[in-house]
């Protein structure tokens, strides 16, 4: 492989206690921020700074169709992901409006949409939209219920693909990433995912999708478990062989290579994207702002790889999908938002936006009770 | 009374339910922006109109003092108030810091605040802040364990400034109103009224305010039962003797008269302001934004006086003070955030603002399926 981990220190834990002790200092009861302060220490962490800032934030949202949706696996026709590009592109999704809203510049990142025109994509409206339409792999993965769904090739340069984009915001300026997604069948991606990844019986990984019903999650339940052992023996071999030969920093032996060959042979093109920028996004020392189940799933991937990746990360929310919240705990993530969202895109992401904005906000521009003379206690 | 309640009429149901169906057509997954779909949907009502937009939001920050502090019911001492509102000019609280990020326009109120120089006050940082020193009503309520907080024609005063506050807002072409509240103190009388409201133990309607330990919230039960006790009598004559006279819209009979007489005797100034601005704020059409626990007290005031207020009203959050679950559960409220805030000055109402503003946006710039060509389920 070319692409490999890039070195992911912890975040100052000096600077996220002296944080901690300036907050008390507030002009607020102790600990009445709740969640914000504990954000507020993070985030200072990260940047290694009491006065921490957030700079040219971008949404990245990668598009990527999985050859899986030939089993019936979603509600929507595989042309959708096409189409919801498009939509990006001229400004109509909710993503775009969210995007716009905050201020987030839109980064639609073509993994490999299957539709026939891709590479005509050309309605871009807003000029914080910045389309990447040569990063397609393949036009969709392959259907992973007879094969891996890539290339060990095509899950290198998906890796690859992610990390360039994200050395490149980081060049240009940018320090906090949020991430989104697009792909018809890829809550089917997730879960396989999160069952191999954790363990799990596939039934506890899987949730309605863009809307299934009763009969279709027990139609995509069916599929994914062939797909899972299908693979089974592969996935094995990879973390047998690789126990003693873990990467730094990865607390199971085996986890990083395990991880890897599920990436290839169950994710897809935007999953396997996700996971190289969030890696290269801690090692930027950015902050990442993770969206819903699909994100998390790549996310899972990335803390398999390397645990420490997990420091950099904001849970924006929990989504409907119903193992999204296990997932998060699986993670170890508390999630700001619970809206009932289940839409992806990066919706959560730039939806929890601003509540990190007012994180950093309060930590650099509230008063002291020293400096306010307000009587404490 | 010269203050009466002014006439709240229903929220458009016609379209709540023409919203709904726009919103069905919108590109995403039927449902998959979960509780921003009926923030849209509430607000498109309130508004009489399917593309809604927020003009000119305002927060109402309502300062009092409370005689019941002589009774060592809070943490801090009664000069807080004072020091805080100062804090609220000179731009250091945690409001200053939201209502900046999010171009809110802060009104200080002060409803009587007890310290020597308040009207004196005059450090004011920001175009946006306003000043309104001359609404005091009294340097703090009296002790609600010797006699009513307040009198009739104190009642009378600070629910006429509330909505006289809210009318020129609206007059000025506001549209949303946020609330939050300054007060050591405030959440006895928040606890106190809720009592009375809902017949329920003290013990439930209590929590930490801001910070007691296990014996300070004991001493609180206590003070707090004894209050109660002093004013049974005036409550349920209150309530007896208005039976039959109950205001339009009341489900309740007696219970406006018994929420006025609860207000009276146990409330504070900037609680009866509150009760009356959120009243006039529904008569005017304009979106209300609860806050916490103390905002949630004068809202269930109001509530009492006139049930279709809430239909305006947007619960921001859930607080970490114990009682304020309870609280929005007896209000029929679902809150939009739960970050363990326990703060007030309408942090938790400022820090919700950008989802409202997200509501309304999709709802305004999302495309639909046909627009946008993209294939249903």
């Amino acid at each position: 492989m070319k692409w490999s981990c890039p070195p992911i220190a912890e975040p100052s834990p000096e600077i996220a206690r002296a944080a901690a002790a300036e907050i008390d200092q507030k002009t607020k009861p102790l600990g009445s921020l709740g969640r914000l302060e504990a954000l507020a220490q993070q985030i200072g962490a990260i940047q290694g700074t009491l006065r921490p800032s957030l700079a040219s934030p971008a949404v990245l949202v990668f598009a990527g169709d999985h050859g899986l949706t030939e089993e019936g696996v979603s509600l929507y026709p595989q042309a959708v992901t096409a189409q919801m590009v498009l939509n990006f592109l001229r400004g109509g999704a909710a993503i775009s409006v969210f995007a716009r809203q905050h201020g987030l510049a839109l980064h639609v990142i073509d993994a490999g949409v299957a539709a026939a025109e891709p590479f005509a994509w050309k309605h871009i409206q807003d000029a914080k939209l910045h389309l990447h339409a040569k990063s397609r792999i393949r036009p969709g993965t392959r259907n992973a219920l007879h094969e891996p769904a890539m290339t060990n090739e095509e899950l290198d340069g998906a890796l690859g693909v992610g990390d360039a984009l994200v050395s490149q915001l980081s060049a240009e300026g940018s320090n906090a990433v949020l991430f989104g997604e697009m792909g018809i069948g890829n809550t089917s991606a997730a879960a396989l995912l999160m069952s191999a990844l954790f363990d799990l019986p596939v039934a506890q990984c899987v949730g309605r999708g863009t809307g299934l019903d009763d009969a279709g999650i027990a139609r995509k339940i069916d599929v994914l478990a062939r797909v899972l052992a299908r693979h089974a023996p592969e996935l094995a071999h990879a973390r047998a062989g690789a126990r003693g030969g873990a990467a730094s920093g990865t607390e199971e032996p085996g986890a990083a290579s395990h991880a890897l060959a599920a990436l290839k042979c169950l994710g897809g093109y935007e999953l396997a994207m996700t996971a190289g920028a969030m890696l290269r996004a801690a090692a930027q020392r950015m902050v990442i702002v993770n969206d819903g189940f699909i994100t998390s799933a790549a996310l899972a991937v990335a803390a398999k790889i390397e645990p420490r990746v997990l420091r950099y990360v904001v849970a924006s929310h929990q989504s409907a999908e119903a193992a999204h919240a296990r997932l998060l705990g699986e993670l170890g993530l508390s999630p700001l938002l619970n809206l009932q969202l289940r839409l992806g895109e990066g919706t959560g992401a730039a939806l929890a936006w601003p509540l990190i904005q007012s994180a950093v906000g309060f930590l650099n521009e509230m008063a002291t009770f020293a400096s306010a003379g307000v009587s404490e206690a």
